[in-house]
């Protein structure tokens, strides 16, 4: 087993990584403060691990809320439905809330521990690539709204993260790939020797090779840890976490949520972001072609749906919370490890981009 | 103009209590940061005090969203109606959102504050005496859940409080009254000097008398301002102001919320409370007598509806978020200005206690 911590002060916690940890009952109970634990996870990943893991709880008065499975029901109405299962199991302010599953999972059920009784404890126990390396740490818990993606939200830190890798063994490939994504986003904005090292072992990855992922894992939790630690309600550094967000969401949001991945959508996104850099000059086409390139190793589309013309992109990408007073800011790339957020880019090299994306057809 | 501040490190913020407060735009513009600017209200405040606001406000990027008036309007969808606001005007995150009303406008501006985009700031401009003395102040925002008030929220400070005393001048007798419940509470947990004062100048308030007001006001909110200093999330000390609340609240969801007025269920509370720990010899009967009587010549009620019987009562209050796996916790009385949390009264003086409230009427 790997321990890291995210050094937050007195909302630290550690993150663990390993092989059949959910079934660790001293890991959770070492996190848990209370007795009564409730657990939410979606029918997709239920009949996988709710319950070897309720069994390792059996000291706790537990219970459960299986959720539909997909992005759709991120919505405010099914986190109503969690809250509405803590108050008729008479779930108190001791509460922990488990969230078991991906990003969805433990997007909403973070944000239903923000939000109940003005805030209990939960514990994030991700069961995607995407959620190991991303979504599970650092405290950003939301749902959506019909007019744009995690737009309802809080900032609340879970009292630990335990990432059993043992589960990517079930993942769908599209799901995997989705994860990688967000893997090569590290390497992208500050990391370039684990952007090489991807270069190196992306089949070993595809191969889902034990030692590979929880490398993998690690890596983007350190990166995740350290920039979450500087900049814990994104002020600032956290922003370079969207590198290819603000286009993503956009293509998101046009398709209607769930249509795409998001890590897909992020991965066209990067693309974007890469393309109109190399197009200002700030990074050498060489370094767009070896992202495309790796992009596309890691089985992700690298251009927009033929749905998006460029003009509906820009609209979407406005509504994007990264928007500050109508001039858009965007994540973009001085170099491969080096992402900057600007508001000085060339807009007409922005619409030759989104152009480009116009024309082009998704690879996937 | 009196100035106090509520001390809270770097989410420290000013409150602003006297006559025409309101069209002091030097005042709010101090505390607002962005230039988009959002104002909820409700119906019946809005032909009252919403287009002077906004006169004041010319210099911003204004927008109003006018929700209907009462606690019923208090959820997580009316919450949802802001959000879709905010959305279609593309409010980004240096939005500030104002709350010109009472307790309900402030809580759930407060919390759609707190939620969008993960928290953008916000101003609160009560007009109501019981927002003025305490829902305002202290950052506590919450909306109502069908199987309890106040069940999802968030503690989330605002950037200021404008309490202009003038608008108290339209404020109904019967929401005077309700104010007055918690303005008595203060004297009741920590100030018995003030309850003298109370004693001594409750037909001056009756009459809205200015000095009086602004006086009473300024009390209430310093009382406020060093409890929430003390304890910011109420891990502690600020579970004191609940006093009469847990009974409170178990009146308004039995009776189904916006039958009575918070500040009347809560005094009925009190007296609850208050004849509990006469009870149990923790205080005076005659220290319960004046609690009575001050509570009665404020306008409020002492009794619980007919309605409640003394179990009922008591299922409803074990629902309270104070309730602690099992255990119910009260706010009590050891004196006039002392309360403690108390886990330890007597079992059967409660239900005697209750059993009174099960037979009595309500007087109004």
């Amino acid at each position: 087993m790997r321990t890291l911590a995210v050094d937050l002060g007195e909302r630290s916690y550690p993150i663990y990584i390993g092989r059949r940890l959910l079934e660790r009952s001293d890991l959770l109970a070492s996190r848990i403060r209370g007795r009564q634990v409730l657990t939410v996870t979606n029918e997709t990943i239920a009949p996988l691990y709710l319950q070897p893991l309720q069994d390792a709880l059996k000291d706790y008065h537990t219970r459960s809320v299986v959720l539909p499975d997909g992005e759709q029901y991120k919505t405010l109405e099914v986190m109503n439905r969690i809250i509405t299962a803590l108050l008729e199991r008479r779930f108190d302010r001791s509460s922990t809330l488990l969230a078991l599953g991906g990003g969805v999972v433990g997007d909403i059920t973070g944000f239903a521990a923000a939000c109940y009784q003005r805030g209990v404890d939960y514990i994030q126990l991700p069961t995607t690539l995407l959620a190991q390396v991303d979504s599970a740490v650092g405290g950003k818990t939301a749902v959506n709204h019909s007019l744009g993606k995690n737009m309802i939200g809080a900032f609340h830190q879970p009292r630990c993260v335990v990432s059993d890798t043992a589960t990517l063994d079930t993942l769908p490939a599209r799901e995997l790939s989705a994860g990688l994504a967000e893997v090569i986003k590290y390497g992208l904005i500050r990391d370039p020797e684990f952007f090489f090292w991807l270069e190196q072992n992306m089949s070993r990855l595809q191969r889902r090779e034990g030692e590979a992922l929880a490398h993998c894992v690690q890596r983007c939790c350190e990166n995740k840890a350290a920039i979450v630690a500087e900049d814990e309600r994104e002020g600032g550094t956290r922003a370079l976490l969207n590198l290819g967000h603000t286009f993503g969401h956009a293509i998101e949001t046009g398709l209607g949520h769930g249509q795409w991945l998001h890590g897909e959508a992020v991965a066209v996104g990067m693309q974007l972001a890469a393309d109109l850099s190399a197009r200002m000059g700030w990074i050498a086409a060489s370094d767009r072609e070896r992202i495309e390139s790796l992009l596309l190793r890691a089985g992700l589309p690298i251009r927009a749906p033929s749905s998006l013309a460029g003009e509906r992109l820009l609209e979407l990408m406005a509504v994007d919370k990264k928007a500050r007073e109508g001039a858009l800011r965007l994540v973009l790339l001085q170099g491969i490890g080096r992402a900057v957020i600007a508001g000085d880019y060339d807009r007409s090299a922005l619409l030759a981009t989104l152009g480009g994306a116009r024309m082009a057809t998704r690879v996937a």
